[in-house]
């Protein structure tokens, strides 16, 4: 599959074209930001480990019945996807208490919840993503009612999944951003990336932060916790 | 009824018990706030004309099916209402973009929404009262789902009841702010008050504003503006 021309260039992958009008592929970068883009850095390999990251666990969830924008790992960085019309919503699905929710509704960070909270924000990063619900949704025509039955019907169980993955690698999943775009064909898909850049994770034993909480708090060894979660999810305990 | 002692004091309202322990009585005082409590005034006569009209639209409410705490006008400032343990929602339905909502979504304000929007916000005036949806409401217990529907389905019919009162007096309704409670006997019931505090109410041709926001805003005329609603409500044109 052949890289053409340079689609657009968001803050963690550059998109580009293939010949093939129905897909596209994603280019995985080391610079990161945080707290609405106030922050920025490098993370040294994040796109590598990132990239594989999210392939390994979008091949475990279509595997499990999810349909997700993945086709195939092109290389270390690239990866071929299927193109989507992005639904203008981030899907925040909460199983702990912390970030911005534990902050807006003034509870403490890790507090467990009676059950998995699916919180749906419209993706705009100047007004920094405000929470809406599915009236707002409808009335400002972000996305079908079809659509968004399906989004939170896929958003639990891709949480559900991905927390058992997670489990098994001794990793929490404290709460995880999702996409959805839909494809050329008209199908609904996952979209964007499942990594420790959109996933709060911490050690289940001592609940150090393994993902981009290490960045924003400048807690050190960032590249360290990213490899980490790898190294886990593939057996090879450190 | 006999007023005993002060239960609590709100921003607008002083509740007394009463020797029935399943009846309180409301006195409204003509201070009010604005902002979360960060702008502070007085609107000579506001405790009067809310009491009034609040009393007029809960009975209406009442006619239609909607079950509200309203029980007996007791004196211009003074009516007596079934004691709620209240639910810790401040339920909003919005017609027309304004206020905090079209802050937050960065739209224009006096866009027609497409349908009536109801959000939900956590009633805490610290926390500025954020948003929540329903898996929060039920995650954290604040009501159950069960109740949820109530509200919703009420929420929806009060607002469509009070667009249409409002229209006839040449008002438009462009949000209102509904507080529900549970009664001594179990029962789920509109609470608070139904006012030009609760209420973002615009003349109808001119969208002259006429309840709170003329106090928010600076825009003079505060008295005079409840003063017409009620005229208009009782179908005395200026």
């Amino acid at each position: 599959m052949k890289r053409l021309e340079l689609i657009s260039e968001g803050k963690s992958k550059r998109i580009y074209a293939t010949d093939d009008p129905r897909l596209v592929i994603e280019s995985y970068k080391d610079e990161t930001t945080a707290f609405n883009g106030l922050k920025r850095g490098n993370i040294s390999g994040k796109g590598v480990i990132n990239n594989r990251i999210s392939n390994h666990l979008m091949t475990m969830l279509e595997k499990n019945g999810i349909p997700t924008h993945f086709v195939e790992e092109l290389g270390e960085r690239e990866t071929l996807v299927r193109r989507v019309t992005p639904i203008p919503l981030r899907v925040v699905v909460r199983n702990i208490t912390a970030g911005s929710m534990a902050k807006r509704l003034g509870l403490p960070e890790g507090q467990k919840l009676r059950r998995a909270v699916v919180e749906i924000d419209f993706k705009d990063e100047m007004l920094e993503h405000p929470m809406v619900n599915e009236d707002y949704i409808y009335a400002m025509g972000w996305a079908s009612e079809e659509q968004v039955k399906l989004i939170k019907q896929y958003s639990r169980r891709i949480n559900e999944l991905l927390c058992t993955v997670m489990r098994q690698a001794e990793i929490e999943v404290i709460d995880c951003k999702l996409e959805f775009g839909v494809t050329v064909d008209g199908t609904l898909v996952l979209a964007d990336e499942i990594s420790p850049d959109t996933c709060r994770l911490w050690d289940a034993s001592t609940h150090e932060k393994l993902g981009i909480d290490r960045f924003r708090r400048n807690l050190g060894d960032v590249e360290q916790a990213y490899q980490e979660v790898w190294s886990r999810l593939m057996g090879e305990r450190a």
